[in-house]
């Protein structure tokens, strides 16, 4: 079994890169806050007799050889990059996990079959770079290398520039790397393990998830002097459109969800109708004809509202994720694992996106979830139980190395 | 008469100074942009015999003596601050024709009974720092100077700083300067002269305008796993007040308008349901007592709709400017030399907010209008014509001319 206590020290250690006066993280891909948590896996890998590498997306490798040099390897992974106002267990539990079990490998001698492989995915919170799970997406040939070197965070810095200035991007090409199988910890950023007492949540899939990107173009005029039938305020019509996003997930069952995020307001001065407005729309449900029917209920809504206003609409849908559905062997693997320590478990569905989504594509992947209190994620005081955490982590090792003998 | 081509001129030549692809100005106070523009000014007022001095808010005053400088001066002015996507006219004609004025005097060696004074007002539009208006509300004795130095724009840059930074903290006390008279010529940022084919507007007051800021609270949470019915969502709430107000101005007669032209929401990330907004809203309206009224229904139905969002609320009344009547000598002033032009005019009352209606509370002040384009302004389309803004100045020369005879 893993060392709990060294993997929550990891926590709080690594928790200093970014961290916030609240007790959160603001860690954004990319950044300096970023390439120091780098620099720290690295180091921390390599004292476990890893060696470390990266690609050309920045997606960092650290592999403790096995018996059998030929086999590709059997992957642990997440993310280290947090949201602006990001807590402390949102994929860093996923790496630091897979670094305890890393640790429990070395401190034991254990020889592996397939060597052991820790991931950290860049820029898998879709804070900085739309979409999210960017560099596991290129790894899994859902976008090309160009595509995401080209993508622009909202200050116009490329993420290719952006990695580069860190220093990591790598030579090696993003993709050309065979996978065994992959297993992500992660925690549930959800309430239902919680309210039930679940210490483990065996995930078998990821719900379906699609982003877009409205900019609607009214006029700029004196907030004085326009009478109101005069106007065409941008934030005015956009407001409707926050209002149908609501509409439109309430009248598509519990399960389904829409939110308005990003809101970016022109030229944003207390006198002036708004003349412009850009926003993102975020849709999710388990069922992707669900999503389908959801995005074809709110764009109706959408025109309805912006021709009454006579508004300009320009809307993209810039990322489409469909649902998954994990590999069985991987999840029995994960059950197995579970059942061997006794601990309270239930099957999920995830809600958020990981870069297992898109692992799956390419190798037998599968999640292996813990509660977070409350189920608050994407939040400064996301917090989870050092017992769940290492819970986790145990049944990590375990599925891990049931996947070695398979 | 002033020499309109001349007036012209300035008007192109100052646009430089923070002009824009579209044609417009971004010149906001303050800043390097605003630097440049009153450098340019006190070389203009200087070539024309007059002195230049600021005082501490950074208001520049250029004066040409008078035959009796024992008389408090008959005082011209407007802004050369723009909004962020600001036009080549508002404030800047105000400015610009009281040089032509001076230049008109200068040229013919006309000595006048009083000094006659332009005046530059700093802060006038209210978009880098709130609220419109500050230092000529300071020079009326509404603002304390500290009051005024202690405002912070939205990058948390305090005024005093901000003024020092572009070295126009001046010793001079604002406001420990007697005035005769303020005359101040700008456009009319609204329809009615252009409509009925009138080419000056003899202005007889301001409308009543207030100004307020809401944080609402609600708490960041995933948007993947966070079921519509567990959030807090802050921008839904502020979606539905954006709403609301819009609504309560539509209710309260043609008269009125409410805006809301600011808007910031947090952490503004596509995955993240919002916990914190904070935006600005404006609501005006000729009367006082329809001001009071608007207030008193929107704050109910906006605390209906926090309540039923289990949203945190927090809205302050930031700036309260009372509808102004102007000065029954000053209007006839601007009447007779209209009339003396045979120019067409009617009467009107400014939606906008103007230096002239915090001046109006210490001095004899009225203003004079002229048509802008389709009544557009705070659009960097804002346009006028030049036998427009001649017209207007040279109202605004005679006005002068008659009240130093007074
Ligand atoms: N795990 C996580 O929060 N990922 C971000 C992608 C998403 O929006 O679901
Ligand atoms: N003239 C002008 O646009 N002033 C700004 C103050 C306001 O009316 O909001």
């Amino acid at each position: 079994i893993v060392d709990g206590t060294a993997l929550w020290t990891d926590i709080l250690e690594t928790a200093r890169f970014g961290g916030t006066p609240k007790g959160g993280i603001r860690r954004l891909a990319l950044t300096e806050e970023d390439r120091q948590v780098r620099a720290w896996f690295v180091a921390a890998c390599t004292a476990l007799g890893c060696t470390v590498s990266h690609d050309s997306m920045g997606n960092q490798f650290a592999r403790r050889p096995g018996r059998d040099a030929d086999l590709p390897p059997i992957t642990m992974g997440s993310h280290l990059d947090t949201q602006p106002t990001g807590g402390k267990f949102d994929g860093i539990v996923g790496v630091l996990g897979g670094l305890a079990v890393l640790r429990a490998l070395h401190a034991s001698g254990f020889e592996t079959r397939h060597p052991i492989e820790l991931i950290n995915w860049t820029n898998e919170e879709g804070a900085r770079f739309a979409p999210a799970m960017l560099a596991s997406g290129v790894f899994a040939g859902i976008f090309t290398e160009q595509e995401a070197l080209d993508r622009t965070d909202r200050d116009g810095i490329r993420f290719g520039d952006a990695l580069a200035t860190i220093g990591y991007r790598g030579a090696a090409p993003c993709g050309q790397h065979p996978v065994a199988a992959y297993f992500e910890l992660h925690i549930e950023q959800g309430p239902i393990l919680e309210a039930e007492g679940k210490t483990i949540g065996i995930v078998t899939g990821v719900q379906g998830m699609r982003w877009y990107e409205v900019t609607l173009t009214g006029r700029d005029s004196h907030a004085g002097t326009t009478p109101m039938t005069m106007r065409a305020d941008a934030l005015l019509a956009a407001a409707r459109i926050i209002e149908a996003v609501s509409t439109v997930a309430l009248a598509h069952g519990p399960d389904a969800v829409g939110t308005v995020g990003l809101m970016e307001n022109r030229p944003n001065s207390r006198n002036v109708v708004p003349g412009t407005v850009f926003f993102s729309i975020d849709l999710r449900h388990p069922d992707d004809t669900t999503v389908s029917a959801m995005e074809t209920d709110l764009r109706a809504r959408i025109e309805h509202i912006v021709a009454a206003a006579g508004i300009g609409l320009a809307m993209e849908r810039v990322w489409d994720s469909p649902a998954v559905h994990f590999d069985p062997d991987c999840i029995a693997s994960v059950r197995a694992a579970t059942d061997s320590f006794g601990y309270p478990a239930r099957d999920i569905v995830s809600g958020a996106g990981h870069d297992a989504a898109y692992l799956a594509r390419v190798a037998p992947t599968t999640m292996i979830f813990v509660p977070c209190a409350g189920g608050l994620s994407h939040n400064e005081a996301e917090s989870a139980e050092p017992a769940d955490v290492a819970a986790g982590a145990n049944v990590l090792l375990r599925a891990v190395l049931d996947a070695d003998t398979r």
